[in-house]
């Protein structure tokens, strides 16, 4: 997939020796030439990392100049000794790019509970800073160094002719849910050569993340570090865009982080579908997501999709304890563009023509329909299989 | 395990033919020789099944007869013959044992989406009532009854004296997660020879339901089906019983209730372990058990029982997400009595140790405690092994 490399930017990611054993990337530098505007939006978990509680007091502003994601240690549950390496971190950062520490977002993911090597960090991120570069190949190994049991980079992409100017958007995200030994975290970092002011980026961002980041689950399980962040350089339009730039700016940002984000449940652990659940007919976009949650989380319907099995009956009780109100007589469900169950009741199906649509294709589709208003949403799950049992349980700390 | 049998009572459990493949019982009555005080809590999930619909619109009262409990065919999702079939079980049951319909509460357990073979029941329910006896052998063919993938009878019993008697109080209960085949649901039936008044027993059953049956967990689906009866016969006092001996016959209530819903996810399709969540120093019991359900509903929490690994991350971090507010400085966390984690930050812990201490026993015990306040509670939950999801993945409509 190629993917336009937003101008006003430039990428590193190498290995600094965080991950010791495999010897893979863990380290990745995001920089803007001169001062982006940056949004930002954070894990709602209340046990949360440094670099989170970092990050929450640097966005949105007018003047970010880079990113610095280190993959390996999650920084996570370290205390006060974790919030001087988070400093440290963006410190180390600023000297090597001629910035100010506030001017510096930081990630990390990886394990929860033990302290970064800073030894690594203190050589890592001047070692990046001179690798860094404006090309898709400097944009994979940040890509790469962002990743920690991803079985692949997880980028997207698109590129618009807007009033302004030719505008590129480019996206690179990690996470394959919340999976052991340890590892954690969904992160997203956005970049786009439009300008944008820090309060739409940060309301586009923010508006992109509940229909994309904010609509995947692989178990359920928020992570103490979820961050995903927008840089806006404004390399490719004089002014911050406006009107109708900003309306298809806004548009374009949901369609990359939807296409990033979906990656994500497509690569949870030992999934063998990726379930786009649609839910319609309720009366609030919230409501939707509440009962699109329940549905996606539930092991039993997760098993059921492993099984290829049109089990209309565990979907509709995971529905019906969402907490969301609604009149069960006005339900329907199908599934793959089969009808499954009509008005609150079931209606007769062909079962195996309808496993046999689950069983030959990795996207399966839910439709799940309610007579209590328009909103709608979508959610994108991966099933539970037993190789993801067998992972998460076989390791011992 | 001897239950003692309360007086006023008689049992029976039959197999009427809804089993066709298994020939098992599932056909179970528990009656009263005369008026007796019930109570009943249901499932809060919005699907609810017609015995559901039927059973609130009859408890509290004094003048409940008898409680019909069909396993095989849930009778949920089955629109108006769902509730002409629910009713005409009540019917039928009414006339076996000379009562009115309104006197009957009526259950069901098995797969939903079903019609109820209403044959079998015509005949079924007669012949129950002829095999109607007040012994432990009939009790336990009752508890057998109401069984549906469950490896065998959950039953629990006390007897104490009262100032106002010699009181018994027995529990029969069914439910092993909602598990697949579509088999769903969760059931609980206790008789005391007490008497209540309906007030009392409602409100005796509801704290006593809070602290057992509302503290379990297998995979969190809220079934369908759900539900807990009370029936008080009155058989071994001449009164309701007040003050001391109403106090004395809640907490008694809540041990039985406690020692039968613990038998649930003790029996949890694939269960490796029984572990039990203490959640200590919340605000309230409601906060405390939020957390708890978010720590037994995790699945990386339930895989890495089942590796026996002591993942202190995983437990904390699901905490850090239940919606409930608390300061990450003051967590704590014991397994096995082991600490692993004080005041926010993980401590020095023997790994080896804590995790032979996990593989040792079936029953784990995990202690998480805040500095909010002093509320508390117990949670119940399984783990999550390969075999569940065999189980449930396996299977298909």
């Amino acid at each position: 997939m190629d993917i336009p490399i937003p101008a006003g930017f430039q990428f590193a990611g190498i290995h600094c020796g965080i991950k010791n054993t495999s010897k893979n990337k863990d380290l990745a530098l995001i920089v803007a030439d001169s001062d982006a505007a940056g949004a930002g939006v954070y894990t709602q978990n209340l046990v949360c990392a440094a670099p989170v509680v970092l990050c929450r007091r640097c966005t949105p502003s007018d003047k970010i100049r880079a990113i610095v994601v280190n993959s390996g240690v999650a920084n996570a549950c370290t205390g006060e000794q974790g919030m001087i390496d988070a400093q440290r971190m963006a410190q180390l950062t600023a000297d090597a790019i001629g910035a100010t520490p506030e001017q510096i977002l930081v990630m990390s993911t990886g394990v929860i509970g033990q302290h970064l090597p800073m030894s690594c960090l203190e050589e890592g991120i001047p070692a990046a800073a001179a690798a860094l570069a404006n090309s898709p190949e400097a944009f994979t190994d940040a890509a790469t160094g962002i990743l920690t049991t991803d079985q692949g980079t997880k980028v997207a992409g698109e590129r618009f002719l807007a009033i302004a100017g030719d505008i590129r958007v480019a996206a690179m995200a990690k996470g394959a849910g919340m999976i052991g030994p340890n590892m954690a975290t969904m992160l997203g970092v956005i970049v786009t050569d439009a300008a944008l002011t820090p309060e739409d980026a940060q309301a586009a961002l923010r508006a992109a993340v509940d229909e994309s980041f904010n609509c995947i689950s692989v178990e359920g399980h928020t992570s103490t570090n979820d961050s995903v962040a927008l840089l806006a350089s404004g390399a490719a339009t004089a002014k911050p865009l406006t009107g109708p730039d900003l309306d298809i700016f806004k548009e374009v940002l949901k369609k990359v982080c939807i296409d990033a984000a979906k990656k994500i449940p497509a690569d949870g652990e030992g999934a063998t579908h990726l379930v786009e659940i649609n839910v319609e007919g309720c009366a609030t976009r919230d409501a939707a997501r509440q009962i699109a949650k329940a549905v996606a989380d539930s092991p039993l319907v997760k098993t059921a999709f492993t099984g290829n099995d049109p089990n209309w009956g565990r979907i509709v009780s995971a529905a019906g304890y969402a907490d969301v109100p609604f009149d069960p007589n006005g339900v329907g469900l199908s599934i793959n563009g089969f009808t499954l169950f009509e008005k609150g009741s079931p209606v007769p199906f062909d079962a195996a023509a309808v496993s046999a649509s689950m069983k030959e294709s990795f996207d399966v589709n839910v439709r799940l329909t309610f007579t209590e208003g328009r909103a709608t949403t979508r959610f994108w799950t991966s099933d539970l299989s037993v190789e993801y049992v067998r992972f998460n349980s076989e390791y011992t700390t």
